[in-house]
């Protein structure tokens, strides 16, 4: 008897496989669809919407006794209309998931490119600059944990090669990773204004000369190592209203190596 | 006052920047060195040694007065010679990198591509296949928890798909995760065989026609939802002697959409 | 002497580096700026604009006796007002780098991820489906040539495997990519549907399981070699009026090995 | 009459489809596979052999009237032995590869992680740093030309920046990457040590304090602009005696930006 056999005996319809009983005993943490492309609005705190591309990960828990999720629901969950995103429309979307697919925990995840405009620090010259933002849904039905997470690149210098150098320090571009959970969540452009703040400097879109003479002092003025960039951005971030969990992150691509120097503190 | 009056206090050598004492008052969960590639012997349970290149990154705790670690002596401990890896070297090289940071706890991770010679199931060539392996070694000192993982791509044929259609199946490369942490440990290509065995089909490197017929059928015969691979991988792993802990994923890169289809036991 | 005495001679403003001579006497194919992220509308045929997130490439040509280019103007003209994106505004923008930089030749590209609103086959439920779109536009001022690359996923199923086996046959993922220079351009969308009606299947981002039924039998139906893809790809781009180079590339990311087929034509 | 009707007539055999007769009359450029990861062991021109993990890529032309090519001799050509790797033994691969899937011509490409023993360069501590080289060779039988190319990671120190700042300079790591055809081929650790030579300061492994002040004001010393190191790098290339073609590239990962400068000159 094959799978057909066992499987098909839904009367007058397509045999309905992922329905079936399984007998494995063995429950799936997270069962859905990843790799998910799709267009979404997000919604800053100031009411205004802008266009990305997201990158969608869906799952949800499945009993025991279950032989499968119905997987082409979590995609009509995107086409039922996403409307503007922001941590209140995420949860409200994983509510809809979770009902939708009958499961009792599941999880949303996304990331997106998203920009700033951003005035240079001497002539003013404004540009966008791109910042990769993460959220994610996950936990029980009607009490979804929503994270929020930033990576923001800026420039460390390190305080070591500055202090043993007669002149000059060693600098590179760092990635800062801040996830939030907590409530109120902090708007997206926020976080990112925080992190920048504690770096040696922070990065731009389109600098003029005076601008470029201005970020490179400020550097130099300001050496952090990689201990210092996660530790300043954690006293930062502890500071903020609401916040209940938080993990920083700092990768250096160090310019005098071909590795990173790493740190992360969690709450 | 710049920072190399504050930090370089230390006569007649170069400031020790990093040695100097931190008033944050805040602990780093993890700080050191990633990106960083590196030959390694990777030696199986029956003690043959393969020459693969890994990356590695290594991390340790900093207490809060302590400002930084010392980044060079991560790669030190490369330099002074791996030798063969396996679980036990890998506990003691976690020994000797704490011993050198002077630290509470720390991690190694490394990953690198891992070669099986398979003998073709009805021709019987035989031809190297290419796994993922990843280690890591964690917590405090002489008491790390190693935790090995392999990466394996198999078939996965859709029992949805058969069971609907009047001929063919939809079918696709899966990829399949499996991590273990216990005593003693599995050794690597046990466990590729283990979880290959649950898949739809086993993948070659090199196929004939014969060949080719035998895992056609072999798949179409076996077909299994990403849930059923999970399932049956982590029911044969719970089977492993000294398991205590694993985590089973599956992720099919499906045939008939741009996405992927996941799941994830974990025990 | 340092760079500074030798470069910035020029008066009360800051030193232009850049603008100084050089004397090695080799001028450079290419120089700008990559990997920069930037929000874009691209406009269809039909007149309707989708909005995405685009990565850019620009630089230009650089002669042999100038010692840098002014690597900010490249990021001005993003700042200046992209405007909807077509084949023709891309031209359009060509001329306004190279009139901005000082240059006789240069090379714009640009790619994001683009969406059609596909319906599944049987059941009519309409669901988006993401591409990769890829624009150029290459060479001297008022005379660049523009290139439109897509990259389409789609089924292909394999004629062997099907002929030997008794039952079933393998299928897989597969990229479809093809670069056309003409004039006048086709539109991106009709480019991709030109390319899946050649498929095994095409891909869906929904499907019932009536349409499961449909594609996984139409594969079945209709096997094609990486070879048979390329070359009745290649036969259809042909006969589009007004093209007069092409590339049609396809990878098989094969189900039964860990490695791909992959075949090119070019005009 | 399906495909197996047609394809499948050889008597006492397995159908041989891709050996069949093909209607569309359209030569193939390239076909073959990709995407394969082996062992390798490269051997250097003072005889020394370093064992990597390569991924390789092969492919032939295909006849107008040749339906399809023998995927699987790809994979036998790896089996039946590599021996260690240099321009003359990847020319014999070549030959080989071009009789076994009875082509005219066709192209082996292969990249790999190399490593080279670095002496720090005032405390003399030696480490391994790690480059990834690539090979090619492409052609007609008895005929292949091989290029080499190796992709150096270095330190960039922007002249402009340093000239207008009162103090410091903004620098990051950027990548060079040569590639020449020629004959007799340069030492891939040779090409490595002229590039290194070129740029504002090399990379090492492993640094101890009085070396990484070194390489700070070496980099301070020696700014160049990315054009500065295509242009150093190339002059160099080009005084290599038997080097018939070069393309040498920069990219600058630039610190004080999210985007990268870049560079080409071809010969």
């Amino acid at each position: 008897m094959n799978t057909r056999d066992i499987n098909c005996l839904v009367p007058n319809v397509m045999p309905d496989v992922q329905g079936s009983r399984d007998e494995r005993e063995l429950p799936i943490h997270r069962v859905g669809i990843r790799g998910v492309r799709y267009p979404v609005a997000w919604r800053g705190q100031d009411g205004g919407v802008q266009h990305s591309v997201a990158q969608f990960a869906f799952s949800v828990a499945l009993p025991a006794e279950q032989k499968g999720t119905h997987m082409s629901r979590f995609h009509e969950l995107l086409e039922s209309g996403l409307g503007p995103l922001d941590a209140a429309t995420l949860a409200q979307l994983h509510d809809r998931m979770l009902e939708r697919l009958d499961a009792n925990e599941g999880t949303i995840e996304l990331s997106f490119p998203f920009f700033v405009s951003k005035s240079a620090p001497v002539s003013g010259v404004s540009a966008l600059m791109d910042y990769e933002v993460s959220l994610r849904a996950d936990g029980p039905r009607g009490a979804a944990r929503v994270a929020l997470k930033v990576l923001v690149p800026v420039t460390s210098l390190c305080p070591c090669s500055k202090s043993i150098a007669d002149y000059g320090a060693h600098n590179q571009r760092s990635h800062v990773t801040v996830t939030i959970e907590g409530e109120p969540m902090v708007d997206a452009a926020e976080l990112v204004a925080l992190i920048e703040a504690q770096a040696s400097s922070e990065l731009y879109g389109l600098l003029k000369r005076v601008d470029e003479k201005y970020v490179t002092e400020r550097a130099y003025d300001n050496p952090k190592f990689v201990e210092d960039l996660v530790r300043d951005v954690a006293a930062s971030v502890a500071r903020l209203p609401g916040v209940r969990h938080y993990v920083v992150e700092a990768e250096n691509f160090e310019s005098i190596h071909n590795h990173s120097a790493y740190a992360r503190i969690e709450s």
